[in-house]
């Protein structure tokens, strides 16, 4: 069986018995029932997930998958591959946008080229590249079949290897100029909207180009006839290696009880990648922040995500990730900290 | 001078040209201008208060105000005062949500008695009583205009003594069984909105005693005719000695060019009259979460303050302001943390 089977067989239903336990116990600690809100909905499902009333999360990491797309050919994205290769090794120096938020979570970061469009020579980057970047979808799918599987199974085995080191919290990131492009498709051809909805300016594309972006999309999807009740199909017609990484790390945490913080639009896209492969997989998902890229809401509402951090990002790499993870934390604090009505000594008609 | 006088006559007007420099600054990180969304924005902010190009608020502090509203007497709450006591001292013991919240955080918790009903005996709790128990503002004003003052200049004292012990960001929360209908109020009046559209249900009021609770705000605001212009002749009639505290934290805060962080509905309450009293106060203030109270919104959108944090809290304490510590030591993190396009290496065009 190979490990892309073998992961989507261990994957779990969550555990009823301490969800309800879990259930129980946050409302009896000393607030009104109800007004801690999505902490309490987090805790809960941290519980079921992890069949553990109290949950300890703490050790975490960022995974970042990295990859190119040729279809910036089309005149989809302000910027060349070279900035995919610069900026992947710039996370292994932890200098980018997504080191900085991890340390203060106090979290890893894990920089895995899965499809960089040239050779990088970095002994911190993790080498798994299954292709030199997706194909220009415009001219033939993104990558075969098999490629989709692979990169998906890159997501896996990293998963698996973080949490084997201790980690019982991870989040997906990515670094890959033009993956707005791919991630539109995906949502489009999945949630069923048209290339307009699913599409924005991704990394401050102007706006004049951005019809020219839509009818990329809109002919990538005509051409390659993507089958959206496949998720390797779609990946392999118009979606990115880093996309199939992180659907991956999805399926992988999920395999192992661990929980998989989604970041912002791309990886909204690789959540719906993983749950149309296997649906389970969204009750190991926690949302974070509400991306400004237009239909990143579009994806998150179809999968009944919510995400609560509305801090105006869209920048990606795992930024909202990286924040939720203290939202996270905190909800294990509540639990771990506060007193039951009883443990405080209230009496309670 | 006394101290309300001396304090607010000690605010600035944040630093412009830091502002300007920290704008220039933190378009130079390396990501796309303005992807960062809000934490941008309160780095710029934080600069321009602290007059740092690199602030830290790393140290910092939650000040919990309790205080007690004889108006429950009119059937607006659904515990008693006895709760408000309770409560305070096991915030002393480090037990309740926004303990709990602030452990995660890395936040101190100071508890000021500033109004509870009876004598608390507790030698963590900050004695401040000025008066045992707003009155019931059905049958005259809360308290008197220079009980107003002695209550907002609690606040300062304490948040002064913060900064004086090394505290560089300072959160608002509160204790007080009934506070919601104060809170109503004060929006109500300072706002212009109708109390049907300030009043919300608070800590889980049955539907069938909301209608109630608004008779109960009409009446009192009817009665006392509070001067809208005057913040503390609306904190006299209507309001509350916790929440006279709470505006004084952010007139202290403010007074000494440290951030305060508002939490939910009471807080944006105590805002509405700190701002009232000197508009300069909210430059100093950083708002966190959306509260699920009716009438929070009305609140924030009247102060033109932004609550990035969606995760449908209702609980106060201060709970909404410990999680939005993380978020503002995140966007710390980005600034001194990621490089800029020179500093690694980019050539920009």
């Amino acid at each position: 069986m190979r490990l892309l089977e073998k992961a989507l067989a261990d994957i779990k239903s969550v555990d009823a018995d301490i969800t309800e336990e879990a259930r129980v116990r946050v409302d009896s600690l000393i607030k009104p029932q109800g007004s801690l809100g999505d902490l309490e909905e987090i805790y809960v499902q941290l519980a079921g997930i992890t069949g553990e009333l109290h949950p300890d999360v703490s050790d975490k990491a960022i995974i970042v998958m990295a990859g190119d797309h040729r279809v910036i050919e089309e005149g989809v994205a302000t910027s060349g591959h070279d900035i995919t290769k610069i900026q992947a090794v710039n996370m292994t120096r932890g200098v980018t946008a997504v080191c900085a938020l991890a340390k203060q979570s106090r979290a890893d970061v894990v920089v895995v080229d899965v499809g960089i469009i040239e050779d990088v020579d970095n002994d911190k980057l993790i080498h798994r590249k299954v292709k030199y970047g997706a194909d220009n979808f415009t001219k033939g799918p993104a990558m075969t079949y098999e490629e989709a599987i692979q990169a998906i199974e890159v997501g896996i085995e990293i998963a698996h290897k973080e949490i084997d080191n201790g980690k019982r919290l991870l989040g997906t990131g990515e670094m890959g100029i033009g993956n707005t492009t791919p991630s539109a498709a995906i949502v489009s051809v999945i949630t069923g909207c048209s290339p307009e909805e699913a599409t924005g300016v991704g990394a401050n594309l102007p706006m004049e180009r951005l019809k020219n972006k839509i009818n990329v999309i809109a002919n990538g999807i005509e051409l390659n006839k993507p089958d959206a009740s496949d998720g390797v199909d779609v990946l392999a017609k118009v979606g990115g290696l880093e996309i199939g990484g992180m659907a991956g790390v999805m399926i992988g945490g999920a395999s192992k009880g661990v929980p998989v913080v989604v970041d912002g639009f791309i990886s909204m896209a690789a959540a719906l990648i993983a749950c149309t492969i296997e649906p389970k997989v969204k009750h190991y998902i926690i949302a974070s922040h509400f991306s400004m890229e237009k239909g990143a809401k579009i994806a998150s509402d179809y999968l009944s995500l919510k995400t609560p951090l509305n801090l105006g990002m869209r920048l990606g790499e795992g930024t909202g990730a990286a924040i939720m993870f203290n939202v996270i934390e905190a909800s294990c604090y509540m639990n771990d900290h506060m007193l039951t009505f009883s443990e405080a000594g209230f009496i309670v008609d």
